[in-house]
């Protein structure tokens, strides 16, 4: 379906699911790898720990490189991060 | 590798090299979407043509909103922006 069609407000409301699956699995890698704290987290990738905070919520919108960085800091590929299942 | 012992100036080349393989696999799927032009790309996803030339050059560091909508434009998932192999 073409975004053009689509309601602002339902754009966004598909834009926020987005970011909370995206912010869900980071949180669930996180967890998978060693119950790592979301300061271990961003310590380990030069981020503040709220930022990451943010991140899992869904209420932020990062950057490829910022993912790139998580990624890196889980183990995971970026791919990874938007998969369905697990690592 | 831990981030925090790559030099920055390797770290900057890893990034730059990364930045211009989503680039490079953007550019791939366009052409496999009946050849789109940049600037029908751009008016899909309400993104400026000349920043998609930047994404596609690995000069932009996109949120993840927008890759959305660029993969939206191109009928691919997020995921398949960052997987090797092509659609």
């Amino acid at each position: 379906m073409k975004d053009k069609r689509i309601p602002l407000s339902k754009q966004k409301e598909i834009e926020q699911q987005f970011l909370q699956a995206l912010g869900k699995k980071i949180r669930k890698l996180r967890f998978e790898n060693d119950n790592m704290s979301q300061e271990a987290l961003g310590l380990e990738c030069n981020l503040d720990r709220t930022y990451i905070g943010g991140i899992e919520r869904g209420e932020r919108n990062p950057t490829v490189l910022n993912l790139k960085k998580i990624a890196d800091a889980l183990g995971v590929s970026v791919e990874q991060l938007f998969s369905e299942g697990s690592k």
